[in-house]
């Protein structure tokens, strides 16, 4: 049995599809890691430390939920972690593709961890961060699609490079 | 915690790939239940008692595995059996779109039960029951296909319908 | 300009996917004929006079909407009517290239008919007639999925199947 | 080198999108066999002598092409006929996993055997043998979609039905 | 009822697809804003003066049509115009989700603006203002792919790029 | 008849995945150009002396096979070489718009030329170079998923980057 799983991902903002996620996982798991990519592209918008004191915030109260930071390969953070399990979200066939290929490449670096893919609600399928990052950095209010101390942090982060 | 899963389908018959799923799910999850729709369609190649026997052999000596037949409604099956999570396999796009509908629809009707999707390995991707079906009734050899129970039960059946 | 549109379909039942398309269409053109295909598939679960008279409780009240059956090419029909504009939902990949293909062969049988695409809510995005036949078939409840006169249709099709 | 090459399917009956894959193919290799399906599902529109005799007429002219009629495998009626390329249109993406899965299936029972696939032209990519069989059915005119030979066996097949 | 539409986009450069988008909705709607967004990415090969002026002399002749440039949110540009539809192409797959993703963004920001979808003729369906960047960029011809006046403004950028 | 046939890419680096192409393309042509482009988007990790060295070293004795670097327009280059047949390999959906969208407009350019597509097996699917890049990047072992040329250039080239 496998009972701890991992929620990676570089979470450039967090938003409530993210959230809906974590809900759903810490609900089946013993013990869910949602664990933030230093390595998030080029250019994220929040740090790392940003990206997971945000996402602490936006956790905080979810039973059985811890939050970590990790950088390089996720099948060893995995490991060091002692979990099996990743646990992803599936929202768009976009994502399927993209998923199912870093499944397969993780899977064949470590064929011990599976990978899980969990729907979230349809309301946030169309929710991506790099839309809400786009939507804040024209001055729209994200409220809608993140939660609350999200859209502080957009706002702080965009009216501080006015 | 959700520690029974479901893994439900028609199963007519059972392929390398379900068996796949099912090695994986059983790796996960404390209790998994194999179960065997009785309503398959206008016209199931086996009958109900045909599936759930050659499920019953292919998947012997798994651990922690059961199988049963159940018909109506998966989501009220589901908490008869007082299990929580439906597993499905993920191969392919089209999968990928019928398998939301059913699982956002089961949701609705018990927003208690979790759909946790899995992907098979690669090299099962494009086997389908269906395609099983059809090689075996043109006479092809489906070994490469199925476990060998199915094989032989495939070809008895063939041979007895000439 | 182009002031009336259709809204053709066998809607075997209406679902509340279907009158979320029928509102926002509603919305945009002067006059909207919901207009129900006689031909539906080998053997649709409602006669063409019950699913006209369901239609036309489903969608009563609101404004500039008419219902009628009509068979042959909807090209034509469309035609006879005085419209130009053919309206559908897009709710998912599976419909995008059906709909893709019906109305690029429309275009070229008919250049002056143009067909516009509106997107359902994401809530109902999942919701088919054909799935709700089948929970329906199975006893359960479609209250969820349909306006009621068609959750009631629904209840007696069944009990007078038993 | 793999200088023969089979381009088989039910042709029920043919169209100009795969007439179009024809020329094309026929430009490549050295010897085309149009295969015509002896089983084209349930219950065909034309029969076997009837769909061998259309396409017969509608390549008439074009080199290297033979038109046969064959049933069971396609791989094994491959080694019969000694060609070893299967050529497949892909139109779409519905077509795209369909046409992988049986190139799978094949490539697993004959691995000697190569399918290869070719784009038709776009302004054919709506066309389906399918949606021809409907409008031909409500006395829609075809000519704009299928060789003038198919539109006559179209118009003389239903004004027999009716 | 709505009667002005908007149709947005970066038109980097316009090509024969947008066009004919262009006819389309202006044959639907009383009054149709082509709109040119002044942010258009990172790193626009027009400027947005070009990219206008370019538009106004492609579209030139067509009735009730009229082109500006706008920044900021779409949905906030559209009520500011007093348009409650945004029109949209969709040619292909990947257009659809990424289109499906923002026409939900902005209904929840705005639900009494309305998006709309049209399908380009399918012989415009592989042309993107990316690919005719590209094959200008190789010296290549882009003239069967734009209208003349933006083949001649690719050629006098690129050859002033040399 | 089209007896050469080119298999153009960037091949930043070549995986195994593109050399299962190049085998089975090389087993139906009577001569097969990897032809490397020059332009390998903004920021290639290998230059292109390595891109094509690497090739021609992890194609070095396939029979029929030349290694060749070129620029421009691919169908001017397929001319020049007296090849018209330019062969892909589709592995997935996403895969399948891009390649449709340049294969159609090469057409467009130059309707002599045909792009032929192959499938490579389904066990090389997920492989990109892309994430081989990644994987490099941060440190694991790339031996599973490319020729070992390919690994030893990676670790190579990282090591000097630290």
């Amino acid at each position: 049995m496998k009972r701890c799983a991992i929620y990676a991902g570089t979470f450039d903002p967090i938003t409530e599809g993210h959230i809906d996620v974590v809900l759903r996982a810490a609900d089946i798991f013993e013990r869910l890691v949602v664990a933030v990519a230093r390595n998030a592209g080029k250019d994220p918008l929040f740090s790392i430390e940003e990206r997971t004191g945000i996402v602490r915030e936006a956790v905080a109260g979810i039973e059985r939920v811890e939050v970590d930071a990790f950088d390089g390969l996720l099948v060893e953070y995995a490991r060091e972690k002692g979990c099996r399990v990743l646990v992803r979200g599936l929202r768009a066939f976009s994502d399927f593709e993209y998923e199912f290929q870093m499944a397969l490449t993780n899977r064949k670096m470590a064929p011990d961890i599976e990978t899980l893919f969990l729907m979230p609600s349809p309301e946030y399928s169309y929710v991506t961060s790099s839309n809400i990052r786009q939507i804040a950095s024209m001055g729209g209010c994200t409220r809608r699609f993140v939660p609350d101390p999200v859209a502080r942090a957009l706002e702080a982060k965009f009216r501080a490079a006015e």
